[in-house]
């Protein structure tokens, strides 16, 4: 579907807003639309459209779109399935640029061909389409609420894009609660057309907007969103709720909303490499909501923890190492800044402790201390309610030293935690948007969240990586295979692909007969690995087809008769091309590679130890093609058994540099080769530093829908 | 230190209380503690002492404790430090039964001196010791508040124990704040003598008591902890918030409290064994007492999630894979179930969804039918505010249908998300006892935690497996060592350890001379290992003194001769017991067992695999001994490498068998043998179903101050 069309702006702020089916029933969703958008204040040409024409609150209606006239940049169609189809029509026929289809009734119950049609009618004429099967909108840049759930939105700085129609509404009225203002909500529903990639590429240079929030259920086009989340993560934090993590709830989502929800493990990784904050839980979600979009951005990882309670120190400094928050070290200085503002018996270590006998004044005389203090990046500071502390003065406490650190650009968040008045104190300061929460892990929590999103955007940017490699080669090979009817290579073709792609693989000729066989293997050297070769043999192990570990030319004999006539006797019919001799690689760290177009990202690459450790541990970790030598090394170490590269027990480093390599030319491969969609090493021999990484066995699949070979 | 002493009841159900310290001024902790006797309604004698005399708040102050005459079941000490030692003495001298030490200034000062020698003139004449260093305590059963912060706590069913007295009393607010009535709550301080496990024992059979909590920093007695617990949580769930999990955390506490943290990973699994429900956050442990204290126990673990929202229904339903909480799978009996009250378009399968058209009487109509069909055990209700649903039911509906629920004994909980309606029927619901939550998380940890309670507490008590082991022998090898001067076993020693607790090692004897390690060769077969016996020569390897792998009688002629010039070439003056000849163990699955004496919970088991799998993944877990084998087969379960042992790659099973005997029998060496303080066989070989398990290397280190060899 096409890509361009009308600038995304004009969704957001539109010049006019029509909407189809306003109706004059107030229970109807053609009323409570219209009643919001004018409730909400919009100050564009309002448009209400009914064959029956008349009057609703207070405008005039008009019987048909073209009726209204002029250009219309946003259409909002609520009528019903049967006639939806016609009223996109109309609109996309008289030049509309977006339209926001409320209705339901497609995709979503398996009307999969109607939506594609209603779509690409629109395309075709430029109008872009949102949903089918949404609430609508908000956009507080046009004073817009065109949703047709609770009105009375307020305005602030989260925006949001929902998949789910039922959650979002509720959110809405949760937002109120929270005190969260929102600056945009869109509902994407079905993403016939405009989906999460779209909407990101407005809000990420929104003024209004400080921070994303998307509820996500399925990806489509998951290739594009990764180029652009990767860009507005570097300009703002991107929250993401993904429900479908476990393999029950993809089911549930899948039959939920027909999206396929793809790996959880997969999405999970290209989150982490696009800079994206992943939250679990709506809640968690809110509260790094919440402090995201107030909080300055820190200038370093030096954290102090200032409490009046020892017990809640060391929470949170537990969480501090759950949620990778540093807590600064320097114990000097940390002594010479807080020794002045520190009762007895209090600790200037980090958590400082004012101890239980801590006033307001303690409180504020600390965390200005630590505000005037270059070193001191951040503050987290915890209150424990006590009978000494003047509880009257704590709301004005924590307002003021809140507003010193928002002027000075640094920093700070709350926790509050006791009764009653520590209650009423949080209620008072979270409707002032002062970032103060309850529990302790859960102010860690934001803190977490603020540097993962500050280590990200605060990086260089790291830039693509990829190899030269021979893809018209690969394409010849690809072809031939397609002209044999197979979506697989054989052996020696994939060993022609990795060398097409310079990936080294221990050294393999086919010879046709003995005098060949023993010619290589002197030719090669010892030891050895024989196998047969030939497409009929599927289990060549089974069939006597394979003999290892040969040492001298004896053997190369004894084992070339032994596996013909194995293979013969076995499988009379086989057709036998001939005899693999191959280098034996010696035994490295065993890893797996693995290149293929996800369902939901495309190119991707899965990095893990092999063997037993991919079978049993599961120890791998996946990214979205391309990427750099960098986030390749971030890869690397995601993964637990990282160490073994590294070197254990007293051995050697391993080439890292060969590995990478490896990494890299299989995700230039699989991006730029259209006709593969899987190519599995496994293993990848890793050898001690200067003596490379060797492919010791590889299976490549062919993309089921695709002519050509590669894109190029 | 006695355990023995006046019954534990009489410190929950005193019959009189004196106050020593009592004070006249309303701003001191003397004064607060009597007003908060006092208006807390405690019914029993109350004897404010001050040597000034006079009456604060209605009551006669005594001169002293002697005057104030009669029996003394709970003396409260409040005076400063200076003057508590002489006030606690006085109230032993008079045989007061328990005497609460509010006074701090003792061991968490580094006053350790002072608070053993009050602890013990107290407990040798028979009056135990609660604190010092403490807030008080509450007893609901016995109408006494004596805390010195907050009055006008609720009674109500949670006991709460906590070793931090600011989070206390903050927490006193916070189950106000909560609706979370309190049952008893005791502040244990730096726990000179009662600790968890002695009001443990009591809490376990309070009626009153529902679910016990217990804030922990560092465990004392820690094997007498593990027998409470393991009792207590098969009466009623308890909750451990143990702060201190990361590194830095425990150093955090360790200087706050001066209690040694220990472990962490030891102590969650340990924790897991006794059935104890682990809190990472306070927030997330008043959760779980709030559902448990009010909730049914399920009668098996068929869970059916009913939903009005069907992201909200997937999101639930990741959470329960999360917490482990099985969902009822039958799709025919679901459908009969819930097809005649679910509307069109919903969904009777798991999660059931009632669609966002539902209203109340749709939820009461799918409630009471999960109700009434006894193949449903337990029931999570998700509500997600939509404009259809009559709102104004939305209270009532979940009050009356957790009344129908309460009344039949089966467990619902329940979850609103959503705006200011939702966050008022939260509110009144919580303030009612209703197990209401906002978020979906939270809601499924509560369901998870009352099925791991429910779990452990339903399974039938496994009992305790000990091994036959010769322990006399035991004790005279260790004997023999510690007579040498060494706190370690020589390998022979190690060996002769093994032989006597019944674990098989490679087979392994020691040559004089080059005659007996040809016989011992020729008898043995091959392969063999041989290595230089001398406790001079550490590094052996190093030294040249050991020889792998060899296959015939040459090859150790040629062995034992160049180990015995390597070594006296190198080491000339060492003395050289002989040569040890030993089997060559065949490889198998390589595991580690350890068993040692830990600082916190004395006698434990670890088990995970060896190798790099110990090293670079630390995949191992831990158990206190004494367990039972269907623990033990639990302990290798949590293993991420387990599978191995299953097989994998069609390998066989391993001998898992010998594997739980060598666990078992090292355990019993660990709890039985005292001058042992660790061991550890690494790697005990694993081999195939039948071929049992070898210790091929172990290390034994003897206790530092401790005589005799055994306990027997």
């Amino acid at each position: 579907m096409p890509r361009d069309g009308h600038d995304i702006k004009y969704l957001f702020e539109p010049r006019s807003v029509a909407v189809i089916g306003a109706s004059h029933n107030a229970q109807k969703i053609g009323y409570k639309i219209l009643q919001n958008i004018v409730e909400g204040g919009y100050e564009g040409r309002i448009l209400p459209v009914n064959p029956k024409g008349g009057e609703i609150l207070g405008l005039p209606v008009y019987t048909s779109l073209a009726e209204a006239g002029g250009e219309v940049d946003l259409v909002i169609t609520t009528v019903p399935a049967k006639f939806a189809t016609a009223a996109v029509r109309d609109a996309a026929d008289l030049g509309a640029k977006f339209n926001l289809v409320i209705t339901s009734g497609f995709s979503e119950v398996g009307n999969i061909a109607e939506e594609r049609e209603l779509t690409s009618y629109a395309l075709e004429r430029g109008m872009r389409i949102i949903g089918p099967n949404i609430f609508g909108m908000f956009s507080a840049s046009a004073k817009l609420d065109a949703n047709f759930g609770p009105g009375g939105i307020s305005a602030g700085s989260v925006a949001i894009i929902t998949q789910s129609g039922a959650l979002g509404l509720a959110m809405i009225g949760k937002t109120a609660v929270e005190n969260m203002g929102i600056s945009a909500m869109v509902s994407v529903g079905n993403k016939a057309d405009i989906e999460e990639a779209d909407l990101l590429e407005y809000l990420m240079h929104h003024d209004l907007t400080k921070v994303i929030l998307m509820y996500v259920e399925g990806v489509g086009d998951g290739d594009r969103l990764v180029d652009v989340l990767e860009e507005a993560t570097r300009l703002k934090p991107v929250v993401v709720i993904k429900s479908g993590r476990s393999k029950r709830g993809a089911v549930a989502a899948a039959s939920h909303t027909g999206s396929l929800a793809g790996s959880d493990d997969v999405f999970d990784a290209v989150m982490r490499q696009c800079g994206v904050l992943r939250a679990e839980s709506i809640q968690e979600a809110f509260n790094l909501c919440k402090f995201l979009s107030t909080s300055s951005m820190p200038a370093g990882e030096n954290v102090v923890i200032v409490t009046n309670g020892g017990g809640i120190g060391v929470l949170a400094t537990d969480a501090c190492e759950k949620y990778n928050v540093k807590l600064y070290d320097d114990n000097e200085t940390l002594k010479s800044i807080f020794d002045p503002v520190t009762p007895d018996f209090g600790s200037t270590k980090n958590p400082v402790d004012l101890t239980g006998g801590a006033t307001s004044p303690d409180f504020t005389g600390a965390l200005n201390a630590a505000l005037e203090h270059e070193e001191i990046d951040a503050v987290i500071s915890l209150y424990c309610e006590t009978a000494v502390f003047d509880a009257d003065n704590l709301t004005e406490m924590i307002e003021q030293t809140a507003e010193s650190y928002r002027a000075a650009g640094k920093p700070v968040i709350y926790s509050v935690f006791g009764g009653s008045t520590a209650e009423a104190a949080l209620a008072t300061l979270t409707k002032k948007g002062v970032p103060v929460f309850g529990d302790v892990y859960e102010t860690v929590a934001c803190v977490g969240g603020l540097y993962r999103h500050w280590r990200n955007a605060s990086a260089q940017p790291a830039g693509i990586d990829e190899a030269e490699i021979d893809e018209a080669a690969i394409a010849r090979i690809v072809d031939a295979a397609r002209a044999d009817g197979r979506s697989f290579l054989l052996a020696q073709e994939g060993k022609d692909v990795m060398e097409a792609a310079g990936i080294k693989m221990p050294e393999t000729r086919v010879a046709k007969n003995m005098d060949e066989a023993v010619r290589f293997a002197e030719e090669m050297g010892y030891p050895l690995v024989m196998k047969i070769v030939s497409r009929d043999i599927l289990h060549k192990s089974d069939m006597g087809g394979v003999a290892l570990d040969l040492e001298n030319r004896e053997e190369v004999i004894d084992a070339y008769q032994a596996i013909m006539s194995n293979c013969r006797a076995r499988v009379p019919h086989a057709r036998i091309q001939g005899i693999q001799v191959s280098e034996m690689a010696p035994s490295g760290v065993e890893l797996i590679v693995g290149a293929r177009k996800d369902p939901a990202f495309g190119p991707t690459i899965m990095f893990g130890m092999g063997g037993i450790y991919v079978e049993v541990l599961k120890d791998v970790t996946f990214r979205a093609v391309p990427f750099s030598r960098a986030e390749a090394i971030e890869m690397m170490k995601e993964i637990r058994a990282y160490p073994l590269l590294l070197g254990v027990r007293g051995e050697e480093r391993k080439d890292i540099e060969s590995v990478l390599d490896t990494i890299i030319r299989l995700g230039t491969v699989i991006q730029r080769c259209d006709g593969i969609s899987d190519i599995e090493v496994n293993p990848l021999m890793a050898y001690e530093q200067g003596q490379g990484a060797k492919a010791v066995d590889i299976r490549v699949l062919l993309s089921e829908n695709s002519g050509g070979g590669t894109n190029a």
